[in-house]
């Protein structure tokens, strides 16, 4: 069989040269060679995320990443508008009421987005909040955000943009500084093509100023002790020194194809999965959906996880169920990163067409996919 | 050259086949295969800390666990002692400090360090106090507590013991549940074998009890999700899945060599350091010192880093100065995990004695140096 190809939505396929570098022999993170590393990485990463500001690298899961942004941004009792769209969404929701904060919660049905209107409402609704919590790209229902139109309200509010773009950077567009993003949270293991592991958050001007007035604890996650050692090639504690190698390598890899051409590669793909899964009558979760993943409907009597079986079983191939309520309902078909090319998607679609023959879904026509 | 030794006390040499490990192909962490890693790796865990409870794995530097070990384990207002020997001790300190403890600071001169003694008369001047925290191996000077003979007190007491085992666990001796330890912190980049990048927190019964009553917010290090996950080999969030498969790989090597092989080995390797650098007629740091590593003081007139630099680039061995008050002062030579061997040891003292002669060092007498 083929070597296996995760068509997860995270972690997704690492490539080679990437791995080679995380395995390197080890070095002191103290030293110039280290220094170097982590002065391209911070500056590449800067290109990657679009912005000027300092982004910071932290050895942590995504999650780690969000709750970060909350402890080192925000303050108890501060209101904060969480827009939740899926259960990435109510991630940020449940961090916020963690640290005891007055938390607005506006949630979607599945498969459905926040328009920058319903954001502007809930703005005009709450003038004293201080923060709107959202995600780039939802992974549980493949959903994307207009994160744009949505900026153009926050940036004229009192509340700062919060972007859980863990999933969706390099996959969907985000120009954190032109569109006025204050804070992007991202993960390694998608768009960036690195194993999990290494978590990053950047925070505009505005978010900058709102450090010095949160009085939440924090220690390991902490904003102005890292901003400082950035601007010295440093860390506050000891990095991950073998994977922020790999990302040294990935970000090389992403610049040289261009951050634009990347998500250009993304929509194709994205693009061409949507239009195969409607040809086979199917139905997408997503009303505005993200080029990150394709979450699918499961027509009636068939149950994901049969699929996702016999896709893993004989084509080596990983898709992904839905998670809690959609569990058994969707198949998640993430084109992400390194996994993101019109091969992996066709072996992807191959895999998938097999599978749900053989669980027994028929087409509703026979008329040939045209390309 | 030779491949680089790095004889710092942290990073040190990762072997090539847990490097390999950490660079096999990326799979996704909810598979069978996963989870028997993970399954696994939770049962070594135990092996090596000696303990038949839950060792929890978070993608985090050591510092986080320590975090974490207080903001699980804690509450605001909780008066809890801490017991600094140097750096590391101060670390401790100063997060439950950030966490609004009410810190009863016990504080030793460089070299020295606390005797069970010390910390029973603590305990008895405190009988409110919660936690006692100290270091096993400090680092910073080289020290070692007698950790065996503070558990006895603190577990006749109403004060749990947190031990920061980070650099000391594999290369000091640790029994935790035999001796009585509460709570265990350890990262990966030591003892372990491992790059940086991973921690670990094992908790005992009393500490286990303790997450219940902590009042002090977390989420991304959260001991009761974990342990509950620990139970279905599971993660709550997205495990480092590279490190995670080398961690597996280390650990199989340590346990094949057995868990009092590796003590063994660093207290022959430490003892022959030792001897070498009292040959020389320079003193130790360290009144009571760790296996881990071995803190030399500079001879008047000798400034370490000068040394150092000829150490790295003549020799390819890499040795850590002082920090803070002691930079200048010391030369740190690590004995730690993979870097501990007679040869890595002779090849280090053959740096150091180069180096030191280089820069101006002459030996009190020139009697041949017996092994």
């Amino acid at each position: 069989m083929k070597e296996s190809l995760l068509l997860t939505p995270g972690p997704t396929n690492v490539p080679a040269g990437v791995l080679g570098k995380t395995a390197l022999p080890m070095i002191h993170h103290r030293t110039k060679e280290f220094q170097a590393v982590l002065e391209r990485v911070n500056a590449n990463l800067q290109k990657v995320f679009l912005t000027r500001h300092p982004v910071m690298t932290f050895a942590s899961s995504g999650t780690g990443a969000m709750e970060a942004s909350v402890t080192n941004l925000l303050s108890r009792n501060d209101q904060v508008l969480s827009f939740s769209a899926g259960k990435w969404g109510e991630r940020y929701r449940d961090i916020a009421r963690v640290y005891g904060m007055d938390v607005k919660v506006y949630a979607k049905a599945s498969g459905e987005a926040f328009s920058a209107a319903e954001v502007g409402k809930a703005l005009d609704d709450h003038p004293r909040a201080k923060a709107a919590l959202i995600t780039l790209c939802e992974t549980s229902t493949g959903v994307r955000h207009p994160i744009q139109e949505i900026a153009a309200v926050t940036s004229k509010s009192g509340a700062m943009l919060f972007v859980d773009a863990i999933s969706g950077l390099l996959c969907d567009p985000l120009r954190m500084d032109e569109w006025g993003v204050d804070v992007v949270v991202c993960g390694s293991q998608k768009g960036f093509m690195l194993p999990p592991g290494l978590s990053f958050v950047a925070v505009n001007e505005r978010a900058q100023r709102a450090i010095a007035g949160s009085d939440l604890p924090k220690y390991y996650f902490n904003f102005s002790e890292t901003i400082k050692m950035i601007k010295k090639n440093d860390t506050p504690f000891t990095p991950a020194v073998g994977l922020i190698r790999g990302l040294d390598e990935a970000l090389g890899m992403i610049l040289a194809e261009g951050v634009e051409n990347v998500w250009r590669r993304h929509a194709e793909v994205a693009r061409w999965v949507r239009r195969e899964m409607s040809s086979l009558g199917l139905a997408l979760l997503a009303t505005a959906p993200s080029d990150a993943l394709t979450a699918v409907r499961m027509p009636e009597g068939i149950v994901s996880g049969d699929a996702i079986k016999v896709m893993r079983d004989s084509h080596g191939v990983v898709m992904a169920d839905g998670q809690g309520e959609l569990k058994g309902k969707i198949i998640r078909f993430a084109h992400m990163g390194a996994a993101c090319t019109m091969d992996d998607a066709r072996r992807g679609f191959g895999a998938f067409c097999d599978a749900m023959s053989k669980a027994g879904f028929k087409p509703p026509s026979l008329k040939p996919v045209k390309e």
